[in-house]
């Protein structure tokens, strides 16, 4: 980010001096990455941070939790399929069902801008209530901050989530192993667009919803089939492409993504042609990809399309290798290349 | 807070809608309630959220846990004897405490202002990671948004927290009983002057310094005393007048400060008449508010002054009679009145 070569003509400064956040330093890919790198494990660093999942992993009195925190920023706050509350009540329980956890318990801290509608906070109480309800979880603790007119956008909310763990399961990229399938609840890149579209007005045929939707029943569906799931992530900010590269680093594996087989709706491809998008980097809010033993491909995604939110569930992809960590797309052309984790902010402030 | 007749010359409008938050809805006195009650609690009510308490409390096959949340929002971000990030910190610690919760993990969303210097949210983790290290505690799980430049001031950090509860320990204004002594761990109000001092650029001949400070050690200190502790606040917003309305109406308790006892710095009170605040208003980041058996109160005094956070320990009143819910002050003067909870905004983003 800092170009740490001087251009002609600079002058002499403390190096670190104009080193500023940025866009897309809250855009879940590489800058994100080197943001978390640089100054938040330096200074945060511990065995379970470390990890860098979507929960922390807790043993307590032998009983296993996760816990998870989120802020949620999206603007605008309503969109086609979502607003700012159900989207920060299924945020953090996908984050907990990814882990394993079935939630049982969550908290929301809200910052009000002053001047917001009172009647809109209502509203966006309201959604929280009903998203939580869906999951089967209650909001059990809450704070509110008010800060002044013109910050805030009306308001952020923050949300922390706390899961149970069923005994024994042991989910995580370590787990991955040579031939295991690649799956994909659903079609990419709803949420990102239909909330891009909303922000910038953008009227496309036809409608483009997002697909916010709490995973925690889809997770339990899956777990309850017995295929063998090595691990699961929902791939939010950054997109699938982004969720993969974590996958593939942490776990050291190559994985291979087969583009023809990746569910993406018409209009969502339509939208990211026009806004020059890569489906494969923009965000999903109810969709989860998960790394199976390949006999239990069938198993699983049985018990997925089950499920409502599983419907579309299908495969798109094979672990190739361990000891490689990359990510490989093969196109419909019969090319291949790497599949690279989002640099910049390709959608700000989608979550 | 809304003028529901329609002032001359007015023109009939939607009841609702000049219904907007304001400063004092972030206040922690009587606003904060109104918000609570009148929006927060019908969309979210459940029956560990409607107990109102610093934190929730929930039991996980037979483990105790308490669950917290806050968002912090403070101007400016450095103030005397903290900042954004140790506050943080110990802010939810001090939740967890008091309820009796010794932090087994915390998490940390930061949502960061487009502009704002690597270098300051460097400082500002390191703060916190010195705050954790010093109660003995991880920031076990973050997150990271980015809102755009001349939003959010810079940086907010919402934290939540998880506390195990000893077994056996019952703490609650349920607990109260007429006779019970009220004590305080120090002299009250430091945090909201030293906050308000620097944001103002007030200067006064002597240093006003936060009290901000992880208070589980004092509460372990507190507890291993034997003493019966009936409840425990940590009077931050609102102050000490809040917290003990909040009391006094979930223990159907009249509870009696006696004026000359409490404790106050020569400085804050010297700034608090300058500025026209009450020192029983006036937040205190560092400080627990304790309510014990009175048979018990020199054993529970005598742990607290043992701790270099308990010091200055002292007891400021009484619990005279149960059935009646309320808060009277006896005056120096020999005069009693009612100790109200904050109305309005007396300072704003203290925390």
């Amino acid at each position: 980010m800092t170009d740490k070569v001087p251009s002609a003509g600079s002058c002499p400064i403390d190096a670190p001096r104009d080193e500023v956040v940025v866009l897309g330093h809250g855009s879940g890919g590489r800058l994100t990455a080197d943001l978390v790198n640089r100054v938040f494990l330096p200074a945060l660093s511990n065995p379970i941070l470390d990890r860098l999942e979507d929960g922390a992993g807790i043993s307590l009195s032998g009983t296993r939790i996760v816990f998870s925190t989120d802020a949620f920023v999206v603007k605008p706050l309503r969109f086609p399929g979502g607003d700012i509350g159900s989207l920060a009540v299924n945020g953090t329980i996908n984050d907990l069902a990814v882990m394993g956890g079935q939630p049982v318990g969550l908290s929301a801290a809200f910052i009000l801008e002053e001047g917001f509608a009172i009647e809109d906070l209502r509203d966006f109480t309201r959604s929280m209530r009903a998203a939580a309800d869906r999951a089967g979880v209650a909001i059990v603790a809450a704070d509110t901050k008010v800060v002044d007119h013109g910050k805030a956008d009306g308001l952020y909310i923050a949300t922390s989530g706390i899961g149970v763990v069923p005994d024994k399961l042991c989910l995580g990229p370590e787990q991955i192993k040579p031939g295991d399938a690649l799956l994909v609840s659903g079609p990419l890149g709803d949420h990102g667009i239909a909330v891009m579209s909303a922000r910038e007005g953008f009227e496309f045929q036809t409608a483009l919803v997002s697909d916010s939707a709490p995973l925690n029943g889809l997770v339990s569906s899956m777990l309850a089939s017995g295929g063998r799931i090595r691990c699961m992530r929902d791939p939010t900010r950054g997109g699938v492409a982004t969720i993969l590269n974590e996958l593939a680093r942490s776990g050291v594996a190559e994985i291979v993504v087969e583009d023809a087989r990746v569910p993406v709706r018409d209009a969502v491809r339509a939208a990211c042609e026009i806004l020059g998008l890569d489906p494969l980097y923009v965000a999903c809010e109810g969709t989860i990809v998960a790394i199976v033993a390949d006999e239990d491909e069938g198993r699983v995604l049985g018990a997925m399309r089950e499920h409502p939110l599983g419907a579309h569930a299908c495969r798109i992809g094979t672990v190739t290798a361990t000891g490689k960590a990359r990510v490989l797309l093969h196109t419909a052309l019969g090319t291949t290349r790497y599949l690279e984790q989002l640099s910049g902010s390709q959608l700000p402030r989608i979550c």
